[in-house]
């Protein structure tokens, strides 16, 4: 396999010529080249200007671009253009819209109108992918291959007939037989017991106030995601079949909202990791959250650099309030990609369209042409990238600090029927990372099936509300831990095995019970909007318990509300493991942080909204405060 | 009909062994000695793990658990095991699975996944109870039959052709002609009036911003009750048939959240009352509400004992934060039900589900097991109420004062297009029953159909917004007044009959009119957020109206909003008889409550958070401040 | 055609005598006559009284009721009883029943149970009103027709088969070819290009999280408008079948809250424009909207009478809280409409309904009687109406101000993603009008499809946030400018062509580039709650932007935000068009307009509570303030 990257990094953005005129387009490759921009992503949304009938193409307009922007020196990444099916194929074969679990099938005309379980579909976007690699595996513009799009971003579930039968042909395959299936969902219960696999349906919604068995709904999460991942595999292999050698990716979604896929399945399925990254706006640090997902895109890396294959130039329009991005916002927020191991910055869109549902999603071309402060800013940072020089095989400076990142952890706390519905996975592990972030500290991200040897190249792993935890998953952390290596856990983590089954004897399991040295013996969430008071003067929110130190030394104690008098925060007698039984507020949190990282003597460098990350020989230093900031090395 | 209740106080909860070893029953049993359990739940949600397959029946385990239980003394209440339909009933009828007013048809795999009003359903539940009592009848750890489980819970009703067909049955016989239903309806407007018996659909959804006529919805309430009443029948008609002796009840859900069923139809179809009740968590006096729905189960049972079916030792599951009980809270609320008029305190559930929708919803042995602040109150509270001796045969001490609770008014206000959607009727009860309970009065509650006699054996009656008001029950308290008792009345009481056609000429009918004596004119609704003044200085909050006393002394005018100057509160002419026209604050509803209360005299007990009640000889002290209270007789 | 109003103003309201007995019949027009009464509306819902099975009828009491009117002196309105189709109709094709986005076919037995594309609706509707019209064209009584009722309130859209068909018919006459259709809505992305007609589907739901062309929606709020005028006509060219010179007419929906129709095109088709007005409850100053409707009102009628068909004695029975109308309010409330040009005032409804949905919706014979606040106000405002005298060919003064109002921007403005969800089409004209109206300065409302010579009659005309604006719009308000007239334009005016194509280069087309001389070149939202301050004290919210002024003076900058520094609001060098660049706060858009006003030398009167206005010879003063007001000629 060749390099997916060019010789430098990657500019540019996704482009739809489809959209516009051929004066546009000659127009559009100059302004390119004045920005520098080196790569384009086509046909992303292309399917039914590509295939205009059931295996009927018009390839022309594609083999024009394509030769006009090698002729100008730029590279393309081709999409399969299958992320949403042509009004054509769902209105020959309705089956392949996608439907709620209320019963809605939905409608052609959005993006995403598909079951991911859909054979249809399945075969159709396979051979046009197939189609398209045939015909474009040989251009010298094609720098790689681009499959669908975003997957799973409005059609992670579907609850067809067709889903149904996918469904049990999945669980048998998961369950050598029912007994198996019925004793990891629990079904002795609620009357679920299942004595024929054609019982099993899909866990559609049911009466009022009632939810599917969350075991099961878990696997159905497993499932959609597989299918998912099916799907992708099926254009791969046909592109494959054409195309030996260029490398095939698809955009991942690594963002705090977006929690559909566990991509630590999807990296070991794709030439190089890529993804795509949308700030939430209104959230003044919003730098810190692109932080963190830039550096979990790292983990599924694995250190490897990546490539940001979407980001914005400023608004967004799918926001309540799409704010602007402010003076310098988009080039810190590129050099924060790129300086976390991402080959370049790519947009979605180089040319803002005049119609459509994103016609106010921002671009590096803005309906308000050359005489914009997006322009501008798309041109100094196409130089800034090219002054860059070729960073694209370097790799970022390894962390000390590790964090475990669990998608199966997400889902399964994505119910109802947990002790509160104020607990949030990703939240936890944000203000986690944020307070690190704060005080200058760098944090890989590690999958949660890591092994120890992975683990052992970091001096601290951190296990926020891993909900889900295996048994070989415990004893890696017990190990490690065993190692003299520290571990920083917290309530809600190890509380269930992969089966979402409980461990009895104490919340948290053996991880809790024996390497840390805490009784946990039931839950006291807090009260909408109560502090929880900690003995140490920390507050925190939330969430409290009834627990105990058994071995462990009690650093704060609860100090209001029902569990008052009970184990906050705990360390083994070991002294390297942690436990942080609520959620810290962030000044709290931080303070917690200092200390841990002080006396174990972890490098920091930057901090207080001044981000310091070495990559290569290049170090990046972004200053995201309002106000100047002078800098010694 | 022998008595339902063991020698002593029953102690113990729903069990359900099918979810556990061998290995574990074997621990149960020792562990339920250990805490004085003497009752258990079995087979609540087991119909899949009985009845296997249409016809296919396995009794083994069963047999198995009954006779361990007996073998230590434990008696069991056996649950006909048809609250939730299983898997392959569905599947093969899937007619049977409910429909809701969108014509979303519901999944199995929640609870209670079946139309009220199929025939398939409801014969094959009564096929299963009549098996169950066919084995179990003679079995000497039999104490009592539970049919199905907490009826209406999550599909008290059902837009399906099946329930149609149904409906139009039950309106056949309660109409003698289309002319009588079209006149009860009111169907002379917008195009509603019948000419065919089949021209009648479902009140199922209407075009956005409209909504089915309320008279007929109000029917359809009234029909899917009887139609859940008819599936309760035909469990019980059928374990008659093999067991003419063991009491059969049904666990009812007089909670302030749940309305669905009418509970005084109830009471005469069962062999004794039995109740849930949960608390709702996050409500810092929800001892209260306890105390109200406990007095409320006690009306059910005409003053009789009653049965606390299930309540929780600590936090549920299914709320937005489920707050755990403090220290003693468990103990309290067992013993307010059992003070008034519960035979023992059950819980859901024995031992705590590791799968499953509620395995966070706590348990007599939780998750923690025996190291537990849980499992100390429950064996703590199994030997105080082992040491209350026998008080099965004792009643609560009647209350001097009655509230009349009516589940048809309270059908007719969850209805869309009233005057405010701000009222609510069981807010305003539980607003003037917390004002008596802090004054330490105690509280009846009767039904609206009381007769005279019942009445009379109270000094006050209490009629907060009951809407409906039918001719012979407005004479019932006509006649009560007339007879020099005293009635406390208020807004929205008797504005309809019952066919909710409102009663002309004042709001109110001849209650209000020539009762008491006020003309209602017009209503008033206070804006969001707005208090009503009083000219006695009381507050109020979202009602008033324009009224004026006739021939009753006005107490209070209202001195703000648009009814300024108008009657507020008002005494008639004859001096027994309130009427109260707006919602007071908890402080001015304190205020009145306490001169009326103190004017006639009547006894009080406790108040401010202590609890007094009398039952038989013993005398119930419950201190429910954190601060600790002395008392002296 | 003869005049359709009576020699006298009219006053009365909608009277459904099918809901009472013959003695009350004889009470009403007892009743009417106190009143002065002189039109009552009849049969608007009373489809299922009328016509009693399919092609069967019943007019026998309809016969009677014109009779007694007759006899005492009371014109008849009389509806064409199709607002909602009749039990036997949707049960014998429940295809009329009309779907909602998401696939749910409503139920009978609200209103409006019907899709706007059902031929057989029409055909059954237009045969009813036929009918009518044969049988009532001669009657003495009869003064106008009233076809259907308040057309397009609950079913304005719908997404079924039958719509699909009518759908793809409408687009076909609209566009000549797929081509035309495809560039019109920008189909080359999101895979939406359509290579057959039969491609197109209804814009119902699609996947979660995306919405189908915003394009393509707009064209469905077009057809499904036109698909209601066509039910409109067919019912009118019936009626004229029988009937060639009674005034036909349907109500309008003029009401802030009320987008679903353009009245603009209606105006066209009605004999006299006529419509229904509803206050917002709880706002403290909805007698502006009031006024800001009622002006509205009479643009669609050209400066000509009008007649206010409904509005309510008190509260309705459809908001949150539904506030009752103070002292005096009522008798206000119909003052302002004549004053603006209606021949009338007319209720909904005569007589308090004892049943169904709208019982609580306050009439002119309330429950309570004549005992009543609102009874004595009924008598008294008919008596005033009566001694106004014969305003009945007067017309109102017209004003120096005129703002467009565009009903095809707000349509495309209530669509999901915008650069914000807190942006609203009329919360802003509402804000201008407010402005103005407390100025003491009156608004004439004009089409955004006016001639040159109609905005000519104006010194000042406001086009705020007319999103959508064609060429020839565009040209029409430069041409008005160039000719020296004043204008007032906004932030997201002028966006979009008809198509909603963005207009590229600098938002707001040539208007903005080159009449006012600014070039906007992104947005900046404001954040949740954000105030944005302006350089010259004025405080505003929602909205910023990145824009400079070309040529334009700058009046003022925005101060804070991301877009500080630009320009917020200017004047163009030829100073007679401004540009308002955000949502001014109320103090700070009248502090605004008042500069304007002040320059400008137009005409003010009243003001600060208090209206004025001039109809003919007769002058109205109404005070809205709670206290008194002295006023001096």
């Amino acid at each position: 396999m060749s390099s997916p990257f060019l010789d430098q990094l990657s500019y540019g953005g996704d482009y739809n010529p489809e959209q516009w005129s051929r004066e546009v387009w000659l127009e559009d490759v100059k302004l390119m080249k004045e920005a520098n921009v080196n790569l384009v992503t086509l046909g992303v949304f292309a399917w039914a200007n590509i295939e205009v009938a059931d295996g009927k193409y018009e390839f022309g307009w594609l083999d024009e671009i394509f030769d006009l922007l090698h002729e100008n020196g730029i590279g393309v990444d081709l999409a399969t253009a299958t992320a949403s099916p042509p009004a054509w194929l769902t209105r020959k074969w309705p089956e392949v819209l996608p439907v709620t679990n209320q019963g809605v099938r939905h409608s052609h005309g959005g993006r995403q109108a598909y079951c991911v379980s859909s054979p249809i579909y399945k075969q159709k976007a396979a051979d046009l992918a197939g189609r398209l690699a045939e015909r474009y595996s040989k251009h010298p513009a094609l720098k790689m291959w681009h499959v669908n799009n975003e997957y799973g971003c409005h059609n992670p579930l579907c609850f067809c007939d067709q889903s149904e039968i996918a469904w049990r042909s999945w669980l048998k395959l998961r369950y050598s037989n029912l007994d198996e299936l019925n004793r990891a969902w629990g079904t002795n219960f609620w009357s679920q017991k299942y004595h024929d696999w054609e019982e099993i349906n899909v866990p559609a919604e049911t009466p009022a106030g009632t939810y599917p068995n969350p075991s099961m709904f878990l696997d159905f999460r497993r499932f959609s995601h597989y299918q998912i991942l099916d799907l992708y595999r099926a254009e791969k292999d046909q592109i494959r079949k054409f195309d030996s050698s260029t490398p095939i990716t698809t955009n991942f979604m690594s963002m705090k909202h977006s929690g559909n896929l566990n991509y630590w399945d999807w990296a070991n399925e794709v030439d190089f990791v890529a993804t795509d990254h949308y700030l939430n706006a209104e959230d003044p640090k919003n730098y810190i959250d692109l932080a963190f997902q830039a550096d979990l895109t790292r983990g599924f890396a694995q250190g490897k650099p990546w490539l940001l294959m979407e980001h914005s130039t400023s608004a967004v329009n799918w926001q309540q309030r799409n704010i602007a991005k402010s003076h310098g916002e988009m080039i810190a927020n590129s050099m924060s990609h790129i300086a976390r191991g991402s080959n370049g910055a790519m947009f979605f869109q180089w040319r803002q369209s005049i119609s459509g549902s994103e016609k106010f999603h921002s671009a590096m071309f803005p309906h308000a042409g050359r005489k914009s402060r997006i322009w501008r800013s798309v041109v100094e940072l196409g130089k800034q990238i090219h002054d860059l020089g070729n960073l694209s095989k370097t790799q970022t400076q390894r962390a000390q600090v590790a964090m475990i990142f669990d998608y199966e952890s997400w889902w399964a706390l994505s119910q109802m029927n947990l002790p509160s519905t104020s607990i949030s996975y990703p939240e936890l592990a944000h203000d986690w990372y944020r307070a690190l972030w704060e005080l200058g500290v760098r944090v890989d991200f590690v999958s949660p099936n890591s092994l120890l040897e992975d683990l052992n190249a970091y001096e601290l792993v951190l296990a926020p509300m891993q909900y889900l935890m295996s048994d070989s998953q415990e004893q890696v952390l017990s190990n490690y831990v065993a190692n003299g290596k520290n571990l920083i856990s917290s309530y809600f983590t190890g509380i269930s095995n992969e089966d979402d089954s409980i461990k009895t004897g104490g919340y948290g399991g053996k991880l809790a019970t024996d390497v840390i040295g805490i009784h946990v013996e039931e839950f006291a969430p807090a009260r909408s909007n109560e502090f929880v008071e900690l003995s140490n003067g920390y507050k925190a929110t939330e969430w409290s318990q009834f627990a105990e130190a058994t071995t462990a030394n009690v650093l704060a104690k609860f100090s209001s509300g029902e569990a008052s008098g009970s184990a906050a925060i705990v360390r083994s007698r070991s002294a390297n493991a942690w436990y942080i039984g609520t959620r810290l507020d962030d000044a709290s949190c931080r303070q917690f942080f200092d200390s841990v990282i002080g006396e174990l003597r972890l490098a920091r460098e930057g901090g207080d909204g001044v981000e310091v990350v070495r990559r290569g020989r290049t170090k990046f230093l972004i200053n995201h405060n309002t106000n100047q900031v002078s800098w010694e090395e």
